[in-house]
């Protein structure tokens, strides 16, 4: 939960005359997220969430955030709208924080999701790839492959008090990855967050995609793997077949993988996963004094790549080739 | 900022059936309050707000506050309005905790309150005096003049961790107040905690009261006393003379007050100076490992304290009379 910046009505009525969405009516500080501060914003002119980006987000990054939701949102893809305001700049300050206003999405985000959700998020990841494509900026993913090796450096000497024996399975991971991970896949726009927090739902019904803050050029089929990662397994850790039958051959169905994608699958999950168990093993190491948030479990992730290391083929995940 | 609870869709779906207010399209935690966890709720029928209880609330006690709420509701106070359930009932339960849904308020609260935001308060309480007064229900204040020594007992070993000499300070007041405290005056439902950010305002008018949590049967001056502590004083601890007469006399202006409740308001002020030194001071010597909500600072009410045990008369408030 998250509101790390707090917002006074001054400083917003004084912001809003710069957009024409009229008075403010309601300012309430939403418990979510853990990068920024966001606030359920109503004025005369609906419901919108103002965002003020914490220190954890690079301001040079935010333009090429705030164009990528525009950019899919007029090819039709249900996220988030900046708004402008009426210079056109979509980019203000509040507080002494880069802050912007974005319209806001119906739905809620689904803490167990079922098979039918998990084909609802594969068209949809689909649509978000082919909508991306042709946007016109990018940037690097930092927490791609070439950038695991230096984030676990920071963590390296206090792995073992979370496992012992963590820092010799991560160095023998990485290096496989490090040797075999693949860097000639279809690439473009992924979304490299697309845990179920971050989709919404209307009964069973995808309604929209959020938080595009950890968006990047990088393959496609990483992006299917971080998602095979966050939504097909159970709570107990086990793999969910169907659940990743459903996810995998939705997508397939509107973006077909290329063969070099199906063989790199299992490689990829296994990325995926390491670098989830990465960071959040850096947060579980350096929980701040005073924090407000509870780290999550590293091992969640360690199971996970346990797992994908023992995957032979696209098919075991459920993909019908 | 608070949500202890955390809903799933399911168990909120589930609640929801008991409704008349449609399927549910958006739930969001919010960073705000300190007692209860809030959500917002859209549904097909509009907006609310969904509260599950927490442990520092009696469940005996929410019959009390929210027939209130109905009471001041249907007696034209702009306050949230407790929805009932198709069987007539407002409480019901998610995750094990006490839960109910009431209407969503438009408003802001005021971080730094102006002289007209006084004045508006002075008129409302007044008229939330006068509307409750026909309440039928009744809840003894368990923080009245009875209850600060044992309050205090809970932390007098440690006091003078905070300030030194601060445990003999508050001893002699709590002698004082004991000897001295009015038990005559008109009394009658009261707020009992009215702070800025229980008032919400659109510009610079009204539009609600919130949060009736500590509501209990007390006397009406005493609630006039915590406003005159948590909205005349600025930042740097001094009383703004300008904001108590607009407040004051708003007030007055609605609800005349006796001679005894005159000469009684700088004791109230002590004794409602006191109860927040004591509830902060406890607050701040046990926060719990892992909090997520910083203690405020007990110091605030010593200084307001000290303040108020050198004012002689109502007229150094500001009241005209």
């Amino acid at each position: 939960m998250a509101v790390y910046t707090e917002v006074t009505d001054e400083d917003l009525a004084e912001f809003l005359t710069r957009y024409d969405i009229g008075h403010m009516l309601s300012l309430k500080g939403i418990a979510e997220g853990v990068e920024n501060s966001n606030y359920l914003l109503r004025t005369q002119g609906g419901e919108f969430i103002l965002t003020l980006y914490e220190k954890r987000v690079d301001p040079n990054d935010l333009p090429f955030f705030l164009g990528l939701m525009e950019h899919l949102a007029t090819r039709g893809i249900n996220c988030p709208l900046p708004v402008k305001m009426r210079d056109g700049a979509m980019l203000g300050e509040i507080a002494g924080r880069p802050a912007a206003i974005v319209t806001f999405l119906d739905g809620v985000w689904v803490r167990r999701p079922t098979v039918r959700h998990c084909a609802e998020l594969g068209a949809a990841l689909a649509a978000f790839h082919k909508a991306g494509a042709d946007f016109h900026l990018s940037r690097t993913n930092a927490l791609g492959v070439g950038g695991w090796r230096p984030l676990f450096e920071r963590s390296r000497a206090r792995a073992d008090e979370v496992v012992p024996g963590l820092a010799g399975e991560i160095d023998a991971e990485l290096a496989r990855l490090e040797r075999d991970f693949p860097c000639d896949l279809p690439s473009g726009v992924i979304h490299a967050d697309l845990f179920p927090d971050n989709v919404f739902f209307i009964d069973e019904n995808l309604s929209g995609l959020i938080d595009f803050y950890f968006a990047c050029n990088d393959a496609y089929a990483y992006d299917v793997a971080i998602c095979l990662n966050s939504w097909c397994f159970e709570t107990d850790g086990s793999y969910n077949l169907t659940k990743g039958r459903a996810f995998l051959n939705a997508y397939a169905a509107a973006r077909p993988f290329s063969d070099a994608e199906v063989a790199a699958l299992p490689l990829l999950a296994s990325g995926s996963a390491l670098r989830f168990l990465l960071t959040r093993l850096y947060d579980w190491l350096n929980v701040p004094p005073g924090a407000m948030v509870r780290p999550k479990d590293p091992l969640e992730y360690l199971r996970k790549l346990r797992f994908h290391r023992a995957v032979a083929t696209a098919r075991d995940y459920g993909l019908d080739r």
